[in-house]
């Protein structure tokens, strides 16, 4: 009854099917120019192959309010917000993925994946005994969000699960970093999922991996920065791996982390799945449904300064 | 106080700590000479890799009243059995290893982990979205024990997962083979878990597979011959397999299996982890105590005609 004005229009990244009432989307993908009428843009929902062109824009929309993003790093993208636009990222829309992945590296490793895989190549059949996950006890390091999606993961997979983060967190039976020289000898595979930190880099170096037993294995789903790589090619083998991060990305071709004994390397994928989309669609439409109704978005990161 | 006459004697495939009073255990492995004294034992629990030597023992034991084997396969000792001798199987020995295999086989088809080891031995960083568990729509054929234990290792991956057995089970949800026609279009990951019997060979053929989504995929966990090879190859990648186990194994060289789009073949190992001891000391040990107190054996398949 009391419209007043112009719908407020939004920038999707894809044709959103039924949107709230009160709502005008224009789709905006990042790789077709951008729509020539941008004036009443309010938000702006950035494609998720960002691009100069797509990042650019944010600049250029005079009525923008909020950027949301499909990502959960945001570092690149405040020093291109206008003054007062508030910016949402995509935090969860990766966690299904990446912990998935983080139980396919530690799998690939125990069961010995990568050697059936070469094998097969060769027309090979020739059985072996395997380690296995069953009755590992597991390090999780950095337990947040995708830490706590690989806990529920492994649990039926009888095996006992220890949880380390920066402060320990009584009430989660939570570990405090500090005390892992105290866990790491009584653990079978250690799961980083850290950010890149000042107090993360280097969190696993030569007198970690020392302390771990015979045969550990070190599984990286979160930040290269975290894990010495040096120290892990010396120890040549007593230590597997199973990185989807690495220090510099890409590997550079003469690393010698690529053929290192016992390290399985993954370029960097664990977030890019199919599980991506229907949970950035459902991010999206629950921001827009919120946009409609008058209420504040959730996921706000930063404000433009 | 009553002990009457010499304790009886078990013949166990490794040394047991403290054994149950009231039994000598002598330790026979199956690679040693079996032991000179064999006049008193009454249980037998045969070694893991059983052959010539250790199953034609069972037939020299004078006081042999029951025969413990650790596989759940027995129908090779059948005919090995003297009369009224009772045989144990070693049934749930192998569930949490072939279940975690059966979700390592998943994982690796759906993440793509074979793509990324032959890259790795190229040394190339060759980034792909791929496939996800979660959102996959899963159907168990054969949902005994170790179809159980995979349910509940693939339930935290946000799937969800359908049953079905040789007979419809109303309580547990589980269907009737019957129902497969229906099922099968709306499912992404079919794992089949069944035995070999007439009931089961062939089960997945050509007209299953048509009936099947695009880029389905089939797992094999089971026994070879539930699915027809010529009929996957015929499907030339639409339908996507991983197989832990074939219809001739060792698969040979030349089987155009080996190199068929989207089939990744492990060498039957499933069952063979780390997993298997840990459980087989405590099934002997428990049966060892069932023993030493005059209470019946568990896992009894059949007795000596």
């Amino acid at each position: 009854m009391t419209q007043a004005g112009p719908p407020p229009t939004v920038l999707v990244p894809w044709p959103v099917g039924d949107a709230p009432p009160g709502l005008t989307a224009t789709v905006y993908d990042g790789i077709m120019d951008p729509p020539a009428d941008v004036l009443g843009v309010e938000l702006y929902v950035v494609p998720y192959q960002s691009n100069d062109t797509s990042l650019g824009l944010i600049g250029t929309l005079p009525a923008l309010k909020s950027v949301q993003l499909l990502t959960a790093g945001y570092e690149h993208i405040i020093d291109l917000l206008p003054p007062g636009v508030e910016l949402h990222n995509g935090a969860g829309l990766h966690d299904a993925s990446t912990a998935e992945h983080a139980v396919a590296l530690i799998l690939a490793a125990q069961r010995e994946l990568p050697r059936w895989a070469l094998n097969q190549e060769r027309h090979v059949w020739d059985r072996r005994f395997t380690r296995s996950l069953a009755d590992s006890r597991v390090l999780i390091v950095g337990y947040g969000n995708i830490g706590r999606a690989i806990e529920a993961r492994l649990l039926p997979f009888e095996t006992s699960v220890t949880k380390v983060a920066g402060r320990a967190r009584r009430p989660e039976n939570v570990h405090a970093a500090d005390d892992l020289p105290q866990l790491l000898p009584n653990h079978d595979i250690v799961v980083l999922v850290v950010p890149d930190s000042p107090q993360t880099r280097g969190l696993i170096g030569a007198a970690e991996l020392a302390l771990l037993p015979d045969d550990a294995l070190v599984v990286n789903v979160g930040r290269g920065s975290a894990l010495d790589q040096t120290a892990l090619i010396a120890e040549n083998g007593r230590i597997r791996a199973a990185l989807d991060v690495v220090r510099v990305e890409p590997l550079p071709t003469d690393d010698p982390l690529w053929s290192a004994p016992g390290v399985y390397i993954t370029p960097h994928i664990a977030g890019g799945s199919a599980a991506f989309w229907p949970r950035a669609h459902r991010l999206v439409n629950a921001q827009l449904e919120r946009w409609a109704a008058g209420e504040p978005l959730i996921n706000r990161v930063a404000t433009g300064a």
